[in-house]
């Protein structure tokens, strides 16, 4: 199958000596890339979001691990800094941990190098494997729709939820692509249309509030999402407003599919009740495109994430296979240590 | 009860000779005005939004009748621009039919003036009305979300579902209210939290996607929206979002409330499957705040209104009373021609 055609984009590319990132807080407006040389600017660009996405922060952390190597900085200062940039993603712990333990067994710069490469490198296959699997849950002719970005921006390349849209449009099992604009962020808008657009996809943006009516009128066979982290029962977190696309889903027998590397799998957490739910700052829904829209004086209510209960999930898809209806008990079977 | 001390805008006011219209295209960033003093002022204020919500455009439609019969324009013109300025507007057509039949009678400038002013007082009093019907289903310390605008912007004054929201805020019911954006145009972000703050309510802004979330916190008793059309069995067309609110609220045994005066529903429209849904230009997604966000080439699905069936409705309510549980039967007992 030709998926090289649907996926041309690479946000994370590792130079020799440095990491060039596409710097996604300017897209669509601008393709600018940040070249970074230390450990300490991996840092920065993961807490600034210039890269973002669960599995491309876990690469760009791994990089600058190398690239704290090469520069003989302290190992543990970097890994510590690297780990704090973004405290809740948990593939940049699973990456770190990785890395960390090369460096703990003597690995040199080019040891370290091949580390981070194989991260990378086997992010993007187990995409395209989960683009497979996932694909194949879909029948010919389907509409899908999507939240957030979960896409080659997000990842090595290919994507999670958005590597099943690819790998389902090559296969031409899906014949219209929606997107929500995901709100607050717009990442939908502004990164999830922009890979669609550069590939060829053909896709509609929605308002995130259009979506029940847009299943209502027949339009979507299935909802498909990442995960920013799953718990061992199936509840998983992912962007706020993946839950309200989950309930309106079950509602109209729209199927619901969460597709994210097992990484993002937390079998020490029970069930969603035992994720926190980060809050954002109140000024992300009172400023847009840097314009004050809110009067003076008002309160917001800003949460990141949600929880989708496993209940309304009809399938996860990692690259160890698919568990559908998922359950504690399919969940331990699949990802018990 | 002191409802004056929550009810302080007043967007559509007659001045002698001129309508003098609060602009809404530039709250809350302005408080400007406009003077319109021929009757195709009002029709362009109309078109281009300048007023908006559709008692208050059935309001400046009638007093645009006022001014063609000052100015002495042909009334069958007037009255088919003003029609024609939003044409799904079902107060625009009632208001105007009103005005039509007293033209037709005979009335002279005043008496067509008195006519306008008492459509004016009678919405007020009907949002007074509607507010206290609504509130006393409202247990003390309750959370209530709405969406989009129908407090004193949309209206004489007071508003209708955020007259409700009024009345229960004075009334001790309601402890805290949050507002969803309501993208794309941001009616609830830049105008009901504009209300609100001026009225000194507690109010927290929301994601539109992030309802869901809160429901599930606990944190809201009841969802309370306006509405556009309520076709005869109950079926409620409301600007877009509420639909997905709807079956939030259903999921998670909140309570949801339509409130809208008589003159918006509709006995000639049998269900909602006979409501046209108007669609917008998809430049309403791309750009935001004048700032395109959207990559070039992108497309867009941007229906301006959903369906929510009359099932997931717990009340509406009108100035004749609440129907509880709305069906056929109950909306032809109260509505009946």
């Amino acid at each position: 199958m030709d998926y090289d055609r649907y996926d041309h984009i690479r946000a994370v590319q590792w130079r020799g000596d440095h990491l060039h990132l596409l710097d996604q807080r300017r897209l669509p407006q601008e393709e600018c890339w940040l070249d970074c040389r230390q450990a300490a600017d991996v840092v920065q660009a993961i807490r600034e979001l210039a890269v973002r996405g669960a599995p491309a922060i876990g690469i760009a952390a791994a990089w600058g691990v190398v690239l704290a190597g090469r520069s003989g900085t302290d190992m543990d200062t970097a890994l510590a800094d690297l780990r704090a940039a973004r405290p809740t993603a948990v593939n940049l712990m699973w990456a770190l941990d990785r890395m960390r333990a090369r460096h703990a067994a003597g690995a040199d710069a080019a040891a370290l190098a091949a580390e981070a490469q194989a991260i990378q490198d086997e992010d993007l296959a187990a995409n395209r494997h989960m683009g497979e699997l996932g694909a194949a849950l879909i029948a010919s002719g389907s509409g899908v729709l999507t939240h957030c970005n979960t896409g080659s921006l997000a990842t090595a390349g290919f994507g999670t939820a958005l590597g099943v849209i690819r790998a389902g449009v090559a296969q031409g099992r899906i014949a219209q692509v929606y997107a929500g604009e995901t709100r607050p962020w717009q990442q939908g808008a502004r990164l999830t249309m922009y890979e669609l657009v550069r590939d060829g996809i053909a896709a509609r943006l929605i308002a995130d509030s259009a979506a029940a009516h847009l299943m209502k009128t027949g339009a979507v066979q299935w909802v498909i999402v990442g995960a920013d982290r799953i718990a061992a029962n199936g509840d998983t977190a992912n962007k706020i407003g993946t839950y309200q696309l989950a309930i309106a889903a079950k509602y109209h027998g729209v199927k619901f599919m969460v597709v994210a590397p097992s990484s993002t799998v937390d079998m020490a957490t029970a069930s969603g009740d035992a994720i926190a739910i980060e809050m954002r700052d109140p000024e992300e829904l009172f400023s847009i495109a840097g314009k004050r829209v809110v009067v003076a004086g008002a309160q917001a209510w800003n949460p990141v994430f949600d929880v989708t209960p496993a209940a309304l999930i009809d399938a996860i898809v990692t690259e160890r296979g698919v568990i559908e209806r998922p359950t504690a008990q399919a969940m331990q079977a699949a990802f018990r240590a």
